[in-house]
């Protein structure tokens, strides 16, 4: 290369701004491997930067943005994922859902992960009062784990979490020492689960950080329907990340993080005292509710990352 | 509203995926205040749900996307912000610095901030070493700040901070107790600003964090050609944030954050031991650099936010 291509070459990479910094960007990511990254980076820059200049971006604003993702990073524990509820009030936690999950196979619903799962949920057994002393109205849940072809699956995980009747999770009280309306269990020999826990109300997301801020700014309510969580999943079958709504939730429509599916909306019926499905005595009023949850086997597409059928 | 009325617009808000979602992730920021928020929120959503929608966003690129903005966030202290580096290496920052400093007016252009400026430097006088034993081979810097008018400025500040020459920062060097190669001097009453300093080297970003792993995922290099950075300030007149980049540097074409414009390359020129332009003389070679900035007035666009002339 001559002296004068080499000027050429190089004055290119100065001076850059619009459009030729754009691509410039874009190129610098040409080596990233794998491919995959290298196709979601080059997507991202061409995306930000197409946002940067449709708004025409201030640097005051750039400055407010760069602050606000560090302090919502920096809002993150062991016990809160800030990052995931900045992602699912912007509704992009539901439209990665509505790409991965399009549920055409009869297999129950995903709907948003949300920022307060923790792993090494205490084990119980079918029967048990998952809530451990999570204040709450009684509710007794049981239903039917199958799979897409009917049958029943024997032992499926059910890992549920929930929040209790002032709208917290567990982890949302430092005080405690032990999981509250949060466990695993195992379905029986003929797919069925049924469990004790408190009747999930409605609550607000956290609006002590900085989600809260964007929230408020934004005059968004910050509600969410009563929901249960429930993670299921057996060997063979691809796991579902799911909610079991609370029927006739005043916030089924304005769910703060986009996350209400019709099929996902469960009956809790409220019981007078008496007796229980499971033969339980309760002396003041309860809910029942019943949800079957559906598994589509891992073979039944080719996006199954196990390589197995 | 008739009960089937009511059925009809809430079940709308229900069982939202691609396009439907979008819509109403936007409009649920119809209400956000002020305004401006409002415009760049929604149009913050609709290009962050293409670029989901474009790449097909899968939920582990999702999360794994959730925990590196976590990480960055988390990296960042008092001394670093990761959140503006990964904003720099993604030429975001020089994006913000292009739409809002188009710089045809004159004034001496902008480049990236960058992410280890600190407030508080000490103050110096003209003649001064603000080097204050950071290594490196000694740099003398003087030159005029002007108005776009070609007046001079008297008593311009000039906020300065730089690498040395291993290519690291004060701030980065924690066990230091005083600021190195970093400081504010006042032009003088015709304009003119001198200081000593140390010749600044070619560095790397720091790798040692998630951009880091970002960077070599992409097989970028992480250097950035050496540099001064400059915040020239006065009153009346526009702030520029700026550097003055290294002549002949090896890097000055491959600038990791993208942040070379040829108008920026000051002559850095090397000169054998014996008297520099302010007296001194010096027993090992030094450099001898000369660099004017050039201050638009407040009033000369309708930008400014200070509103007054």
């Amino acid at each position: 290369m001559s002296l004068q291509q080499e000027t050429a070459t190089t004055s290119a990479t100065r001076d850059l701004s619009g459009d030729a910094l754009i691509q410039e960007v874009v190129d610098s990511f040409g080596g990233a491997s794998p491919e995959r990254f290298r196709v979601v980076m080059q997507s991202l820059v061409r995306h930000l930067h197409a946002f940067a200049k449709d708004v025409q971006l201030t640097e005051d604003e750039w400055l407010a943005g760069i602050q606000f993702l560090t302090r919502v990073g920096q809002t993150c524990t062991d016990t809160r994922q800030e990052m995931i509820m900045f992602s699912d009030t912007l509704g992009l936690s539901m439209q990665v859902i509505g790409i991965n999950h399009p549920a055409t196979d009869g297999s129950t619903e995903s709907t948003v992960f949300g920022p307060f799962y923790v792993g090494g949920a205490p084990t119980y057994k079918n029967g048990d009062d998952i809530a451990n002393g999570a204040p709450g109205e009684p509710c007794y849940m049981s239903g039917i784990v199958r799979s897409t072809s009917g049958a029943p699956i024997p032992g499926a995980i059910l890992d549920i979490w929930q929040a209790d009747s002032d709208g917290l999770y567990d982890v949302q009280r430092p005080e405690l020492e032990a999981a509250q309306a949060r466990g695993k269990l195992a379905a029986d020999d003929q797919g069925r689960y049924w469990f004790w826990t408190v009747k999930p109300e409605a609550y607000g997301i956290p609006t002590d950080g900085p989600v809260g801020e964007l929230i408020r700014g934004a005059n968004r309510s910050p509600m969410r329907p009563g929901h249960v969580h429930a993670m299921v999943s057996a060997p063979g079958y691809k796991t579902v990340t799911t909610h079991v709504f609370l029927s006739g939730d005043q916030y089924l429509d304005n769910d703060v993080v986009f996350g209400v599916k019709q099929s996902l909306v469960g009956e809790f019926v409220r019981q007078e005292p008496g007796t229980a499905p499971d033969g339980r005595t309760l002396e003041t009023p309860f809910y029942v509710a019943e949800f079957d949850f559906t598994l589509s086997p891992e073979s039944t597409n080719g996006t199954s990352t196990n390589g197995h059928a």
